[in-house]
């Protein structure tokens, strides 16, 4: 498996991975019924950087880099990752949240903020965990899960 | 004074009060040396609500309004509040800021957000708790303050 950055030739294989998501609609707060060009808006847009993880041309999951805050916040990081379905349990995750923790740091950030961690979505959680992010808010019923109902969702931060 | 809602033709002068407060850059993350365009952006962008407190024509402060998050999370509201220079000690946050609980508790949101609450504009902070925001995290050192440099902010929820 390689990470390299996204490029606008790889939306239509970062769409088969992000689609499927969307319409679950358990771990991102973004519309079920969104089209493309929300996606792309919330995944994709000018200010983010993406990287795309895969394995022999097979495009296996994606992520987004990008300050959080503009001007005097600007040197916190904010990141998203997305795995295909198909290739769940296989690590991708973890070695993106690797690679960006890294990318950040180069990049001269000195945290990371995740803004809204779905907190029924565990296997995330304590991955980013094992990463050194801590939980420093837990929003009260902030996310309404298509199943379990209103959840709380987490802001989880690593220092850099 | 009245508080009323924003239309285009009201940029101009939202621009006059935006700007100021983004050139001081000690409350809100924007560029100090932004445009118009990053302002508008940030303040007025297409999914927000704007509202305008004015005084026998005279501009005195603005609102925006939104969603914090969509999908699953877009039963929470985030607002931000701007006052005129000139304006200032009047009440005219406090007036936006009981306006916009109105406004999102009729409009169906079961809580406000504030993402990112400088932690040294103290009369601020003072002034949402005066209102039931609790604050839910402390984000370390997320602000450069262009006077003290890199100081803490809060993270407020106030449930409706």
């Amino acid at each position: 498996m390689q990470i390299r950055r996204a490029t606008d030739a790889d939306w239509p294989y970062l769409w088969t991975i992000i689609e499927p998501i969307m319409r679950e609609g358990e771990t991102f707060a973004l519309p079920r019924d969104g089209d493309q060009e929300v996606a792309r808006a919330y995944f994709a847009s000018p200010e983010k950087v993406n990287f795309i993880a895969e394995d022999q041309g097979e495009i296996l999951g994606a992520s987004y880099i990008r300050a959080n805050q503009q001007g005097g916040g600007s040197h916190i990081a904010n990141c998203g990752y997305m795995t295909a379905p198909a290739a769940r349990g296989r690590g991708i995750a973890k070695a993106l949240c690797a690679h960006s923790i890294d990318y950040c740091r180069a990049d001269g950030f000195q945290g990371i903020q995740f803004n809204f961690v779905v907190s029924t979505n565990e296997p995330a959680v304590h991955l980013w965990q094992s990463f050194g992010f801590e939980i420093l808010a837990r929003l009260p019923k902030a996310f309404d899960h298509p199943r379990l109902g209103l959840v709380d969702a987490l802001l989880m931060f690593k220092p850099l």
